[in-house]
């Protein structure tokens, strides 16, 4: 039966990269992806595919975080069985500049994670925003 | 090491949801869910917990789909270790008169399923289409 506790093992991979991203650490923020990890982004494009190409994503955002921000996380759960664990939680970063259109956003994001020698690796990441459908743009808020 | 093929048992599931989808069979459908599943929609809510919730989810939803359509199916990749299954895809419903807003929409697609008395049920979903942030709306094509 797969674990549906917060696997300490799985919940400290998410916690490292999440440190690294914080810290603009590109380096360990790579290292955390599997050479054939597939990336559903909250932006454009549609889908990417390898470490090279998720490389390219980060390169380009990463000058684009606040200098400091905070990652709050909530209703994160973890499934895991042996090698590969899944999970999913809601976040939102603390430090846009107020009126900035990422200021009090909301997103949501699953993570599948596969372990490789020892250590987790990402395959696959998804994060998005709902679409209401009467105005065709995303709802940041989980209330 | 979880398997990265397409996994016979989790591919049959995943493609009997989607016949029950297709013939609006909801009570095949809900049952295909936990009871604990967490639910990341492509509009909002922002998140639907539980099979209760998902239950009202498609009571609304599926009047709007279109009396018969097609489900093209791309990009899929399933991970299985025992009893725990994550997949991923890309898909399109060919069906939706023209000029309706789904015409030609892309989504993207990741499910986390669990074996539980030999049969596998869905622990969470996650469907969206990215956002460009310089419109705030989404983008519906894969290329």
């Amino acid at each position: 039966m797969p674990t549906a506790t917060h696997d300490t093992e799985v919940l400290a991979a998410i916690e490292d990269w999440i440190r690294a991203f914080q810290a603009r650490d590109l380096a360990t923020m790579l290292r955390a992806y599997h050479d054939e990890v597939v990336l559903f982004d909250v932006k454009p494009p549609f889908q990417t595919r390898g470490r090279a190409g998720v490389r390219k994503v980060w390169e380009e955002a990463l000058p684009c975080f606040p200098a400091t921000f905070e990652y709050q996380r909530r209703d994160l759960r973890i499934l895991r069985e042996g090698n590969l664990a899944a999970a999913h939680w809601i976040f939102t970063l603390r430090g846009w500049p107020e009126g900035h259109p990422a200021h009090g956003m909301w997103l949501r994001a699953t993570i599948v994670l596969e372990r490789l020698d020892g250590r987790w690796v990402s395959r696959h990441e998804h994060v998005s925003l709902p679409i209401d459908p009467a105005t065709g743009r995303g709802v940041a808020s989980p209330e």
